[in-house]
């Protein structure tokens, strides 16, 4: 597969902030090295995201060793970016140990664009006792994203207690009617709060793109 | 329509310690006269739930007057019923107004097995405070039916906060992925509090009939 | 049916900044009235939402009158509100004509909060002059709203041409796979543009719910 | 992965009379040694599910020896728990071999607790005298399980013949409509027998929980 | 619309031994009133289905007086039929008394074809004893046809218990996860029992003519 | 797991005419021993379905040896069988190539039972030559199982040609809407041709089943 | 609501070659005027689908009698429009007489654009020979619709015998699973005929559409 | 398996002009030699779709060599063919990097017939200007291919920008409401541009044979 196969998007940072990112699962060995080097051609950096660590292994060693790469969340840093600095803005609640995955993709995306954000795992609603005992310090963030699989309550509770944004990420764990994730995304459409806003289930990356906007709009008061 | 056309199942409250329940919705006038004339021929008394005041007002005079109807549940009683007594062991939680009939149709079918009920309304889990205020009551009764559409988060806070049996029924109000009450439902079944246990969308009749199998237990010691 | 049998949420504003909006749709008037005669009894205001003009017809009087009604959008205003003030900082796009109802949700409902609001119409992607021909404009905006129904493909294309925060309202326009909204709610959770997110069908008002708590991080330096 | 990434629930016992049980299904070797460690530091007890032998296999032998593995269920007790003793008040009715892992899972939960149970296996449907036979039986229990996948008639068979609390466990078995369990699940729900309540597809454990709150009414006479 | 718009399969008795039936719900006056016409111009009989007291109504008194109606089942014979005679040897069974109208439809098709059946109401496996008093009677006929919705667990507990075929017709009776007869249609497919087969939902149509279909086969031989 | 665990129906012969099937797929190597020992301590035979060669492999060799397999349909006889014999009186068609799996668990299970039947493979409608060419004979039969995946087109096309019983086996070969069989069930149920039956997705076994059923009404003169 | 509320595109014919068509079915009577005299300020033609008789019925004299109208297929011309000319290189089939409301739209649409269609009624595959008859007339045309519900099994037989375009239009005609169209959706997508199109259910205008761009490239030799 | 088990249908080119293609995925190796030796009987060539390395490789050595197999379509052409010659009538555009498996299997199928094609890689809609730079040479084709997953807004939008014919290739990419195209499937049969044509997810081949049945339109005039 020749490079000309591969045509990425580099107009992408100047029109709306972001580099584009990588979802590297679907895609062969040749099709992420044509990616790198075209974005080493333009001294590009890169956000590479579900990366497996199988197919970071059969990448080039040259390549492979630029990559700064968490397996937890299977992202990839790939060239230079900012480091997170300040206070948080933004919290990341996770519902389980099982929506950690997912979690992690939305502290790493912010991290790679230099937004620093408070982990606050295992508030599930089931034991709410672990929410309440937060609920101020929650209160003071701009944005929080909540990552929750199964019966996807959380979202809902979190917005009756906190007057900032909320962007729920379902997440695909669970089995039976939880399976796949579809129960905790319809629950967070569905939210008796507010509003909640919502990304697709799994997508922590696009949960803190959307975060991005929203700073943005705090930090240049355009909005 | 002959009488010979329908067969009630007169046998049941031996069996089960139930009577048979007519759903009338879907019958037709000729349906339930014939069903109640059985009823008077053994000397029967009856539940009738979903009885639209459209089907009642076209019953003969005769049957009507001796139907005490809730038109807000839509349950009607035939014939002789237990009056409640005693302090309520069940407790029937709404999270919205919207969901008052379900929440009705729990308490008045109770209600026909002479068993008191607790009502808390709008308890929804977008004003988390109101539900927190009464848990420690909550917390005394033997069973809780919470009666809750939309994103259905209440069952799995309140099966976080008390250790009685949880019944969830899921409702219909909503639109959207909401419409129906599939998102309710599959919540309520995906609940990440141990022990909660669900009946079909808008079936406050079943959730009834299963605290009466669970309040047996108690006052039998069978269990 | 007593006025204990409704139990609002009138701290509401206090946590979270919004009053309790009232979704009339599935209520009976005498719902209705016990929920504007608290409001009355608490000097407070009130949102309507999915209020149809016969709900309104049948209220009393003294409490119809009282009411700030729009038969596009169905909203009504209940007390007093704040008149928006200001530049807009938030856009509304519609893709038709027939998601003119949605689209005015949302705008009343930022009305109603003292909110103004940039009203772009039939700019739906099978014309995409239409679009680009005001692209400069919304991307000074901190927020838009994209209602559309059918094909869902406008969100996608917005948020790869503005940098603000992109909030999808998919909506139940169209026949066939279009029917009832899924399949625009499902493209615009799968975007291929960074950071969409996207409240329940027809949900305009929670829409316009997620703007005010993007624009109060704006607001207040808090994000 | 450090400890402080996982945060149980030890308060869950005060407040329900369950431990936390641990679905380890998801969790990597690291999170379920840190989940571990934790209990012990507490000394409090563990109830570990759907534990795969080859998730067993990578614990530290320490840890590894001081679980009682049921293959068969994929259950793990961690830690002392109580003997069950006395007669069984709850029977587990399994419709085919194949459903015996979920009702080998109904029944250790339940020992986990203490509760001893009757195994009563192979009574689907089809062959309606292999259930016909034990009627009598089953009629004295407190509480009947109900584990049945395919057609999922089985719950409403038995809930038409005895009087005790019936909970019906769909699973996953089959293939083709039946395949995943929504088959089962759905007619269980639409069950036509008064009073059958479901919990997910496969949740042998949630089922055990449910009856431990039923028996637990009759127990204390606080139903 | 003239004549020409509708082109009737004429010699399908030939080929199948079927009329063709007129499926009349989605119909016009002015196409049912040319395909009367057309069967009248070949001397043919025709069998209406689905035909509602409010179409037959609007039809020219000409036709209208020959068509033999039963409301119940919304059916129509147009010309002439052979009369039923011979013993039963089909058996069309209802869970319900909601059931009735499908079942009706059943028994009015086998009618038309001069086959008589033996009608059998409400033996819903909630009160099993109903069914259990008639078995012996059942399990001499060649075919039994087994109408129920809700949870659909009829055709499987029949199946095994007769040798003769069976064939399942779902029913749309039912509300929540029962609604438009999905989950008894899925139940009956994953049926546990060997050889059931099943046909649309409220399908009578389909079932009778699937029996006589089968019941050739023992009248000629050919099988 | 002691032979206990497994509860064989060996009454079902007298009441069915059938013996029970073991659906192998599920099952482990200690289930699969523990029934064919129950077989063979009560003399009886069994017919083994979708056994796959693995299984087969880990059972012991005293057993397996005794097991007639056969590796397209992963079918097996355990013990004595009938010869088929005389014409077939059924015909198994299969419309692609990749259809022919299901196709020979239908010829299999009719050889079990002493049955003689047609193979007609590769009659898509696709190239509706093959089938045309075909139809005298195939008007001849008393029955026709109709395997077809995709579009599900054959059964309606086959239908419309023949007079005999025609029993559909949606089969689950197929990708994007056609993939697990739905297109093809659904396609099978709205047949427009009349009296078609239908069986769950991939069941070869229960269409064969079926056909018994319906031989014997031929055969007994019972119909 | 005032003119402006509604925007045109009016450049689509110099893109596309069509003039915007107005769904009218969900558009108000003033949001219909708005269009209609935008239209004319403009001297455009317009095609109007879905028009309601009763949305025709309220519209202003003036308007209404320009508006040349088709009940059967609810379209509308306004202005001027382009005799059908020529031999038809275009057939339009129908399965049944429930479709003619769709194939109607379709020949409505193409007339509406000059081009003329061969209308083909009632050649659904339960009586095969039918379509059979036509097939060399039908070979010699360039594209053919194949409008059809239920079991949607037409357009693959079709696409098996004739070279030509084929597009097919699945129609919500049905009950049971066939309700809505998605079954003869499904059908179509997944048929086993190279080379089949599709369009929504229902989408007659589509299909339309479609054949013009069909059609163009065989006119101008762009293709 | 005997030759015999496999039919193919070679008279298909005289009726469609197209070979019958082989899918080969769900097929053995025996009857993968069986079809190519039944090919090679009749001096035909083939088209093989879906042929997975694995299948390849296990082929006899005097098959394989024969085969000019492409690995990243999954294509393979066996006997002669016909080289593509002339300008590009047709072009084919994926939306990313991970459509190019499907946009491949489109240009192949094309290729295998003669036909050449225009590749348009990486146009998806978040960066609109990669499309938009290309729209005169797009507007010059005849039919354009458009291969996208995701949110499938893809070809609404090519559709609203070119004349000629649009066909849609959905493609399974993508995660959460993505996973297996139907997202993708559903926009673009909802499309708002007038005469977009939909195939089946993941279906180049039917997309290029539709092209075919286009093509030869223009070039004999029959259209």
């Amino acid at each position: 597969m020749s490079r000309g196969d591969v045509n990425l998007d580099f107009r992408r940072r100047d029109r709306l902030g972001f580099d584009e990112a990588i979802l590297c699962g679907p895609k062969s060995a040749a099709q992420l090295v044509s990616i790198l080097e075209q974005a080493d051609d333009r001294d590009a950096s890169l956000l590479l995201t579900r990366l497996e660590s199988t197919q970071l292994e059969v990448l080039p060693e040259a390549l492979r060793v630029r990559i700064d790469y968490d397996p937890v969340s299977r992202t990839g840093f790939y060239g230079d970016h900012v480091a997170p600095r300040g206070e948080p803005r933004v919290g990341v609640l996770t519902a389980g140990t099982s929506d950690a995955t997912v979690g992690r993709e939305v502290i790493r995306t912010l991290e790679y664009y230099g937004e620093p954000s408070l982990d606050v795992a295992d508030v599930g609603v089931a034991g709410l006792w672990r929410l309440l005992d937060r609920v101020e310090e929650l209160r003071k963030l701009a944005a929080l994203v909540v990552v929750a699989g199964m019966d996807g309550a959380l979202p809902s509770v979190v917005a009756g207690l906190v007057p900032g944004v909320v962007i729920s990420v379902p997440t695909s764990v669970g089995y039976g009617v939880a399976a796949g994730g579809h129960a905790a995304l319809h629950s967070a459409l569905a939210s008796c709060a507010p509003g909640v806003v919502v990304v697709n289930i799994d997508n922590g990356y696009g949960a803190a793109c959307a975060v991005l906007r929203v700073l943005r709009c705090g930090a240049t008061g355009a909005g």
